[in-house]
């Protein structure tokens, strides 16, 4: 199947570009129109483009994902009209490690303060190299889903015991 | 506004493709992997191609339609996998009449017995001819809309009174 992934995803100790071997760096901006427990319909803005992204759940590592390129103003039309909330943005850092890419998430605005790196592996148990900066692994937790964060940002999880 | 979408929607009294100018016919299949007051992600099989469109509602005949053909592949596993009822299936009945293009959709499976009838207009008080086979106007009722009809089909709406 072309359209399963299997990701897993981990904290980032301590975010330093400057030690990584950085390949690309893009701005994502990305909004849910549905989300419910098993799927999901994503608006994401990555630099200039515009992608529609439809995922449903398999298991807790396997999803399939449809991603369709969209018109600019299409995009733009539905950011305004068809979310419920203001957009999760951050800034993705493309790294390279022993022929590996991973992606590394720095969130910004509500969710401010969380860095996330995700590898993209062709089996569940693919061994791959675990850099010195990589924490907790949170593949099965679900609140680091980007689809959880856009309803509880990161910044409100302590905000019960302050 | 390109995406906004001008409909009127009717009964057909007596359906009789002979009697009308038939310009093409095309077999529909349709499910929705979401739905709520104010818009719909909608998966569509149209003879053979398949299309991901959302829909978001501005009143009750103005919509903004964003339409994307997907492979047939991703049409088949969304189908599969994305949606939670069978889909709605229906023939359409392309007519013309005085120089406008009617939908006319013919209903099968759970919905069989419901014939209606669409024209697109340029503004919600744009006039046209209305064909003698046209019944009751039902734009404004929610009922007739496909993603109604896809919850609670036409052959179930008598079945509390029998």
């Amino acid at each position: 199947m072309d359209n399963l992934e299997i990701e897993r995803k981990f904290l980032v100790e301590r975010f330093d570009p400057e030690r990584m071997e950085v390949k690309s760096i893009h701005q994502i901006r990305q909004g849910y129109m549905f989300l419910d427990a098993n799927k999901e319909v994503r608006l994401r803005n990555k630099n200039d483009n515009y992608y529609l992204t439809v995922k449903v759940n398999q298991t807790g590592i396997v999803r399939e994902e449809y991603e369709y390129p969209i018109p600019v103003a299409d995009g733009e039309s539905l950011f305004a009209s068809a979310m419920e909330r203001p957009p999760i943005e951050k800034t993705r850092y493309i790294v390279s490690v022993s022929n590996k890419e991973w992606s590394v998430d720095v969130f910004h605005g509500d969710n401010q303060g969380l860095v996330m790196a995700e590898i993209e592996l062709d089996s569940v148990d693919e061994p791959f190299a675990s850099p010195d900066w990589l924490g907790l692994e949170v593949t099965e937790d679900r609140r680091y889903r980007n689809a959880y964060l856009y309803h509880t940002p990161f910044t409100s999880w302590n905000s019960e015991s302050e």
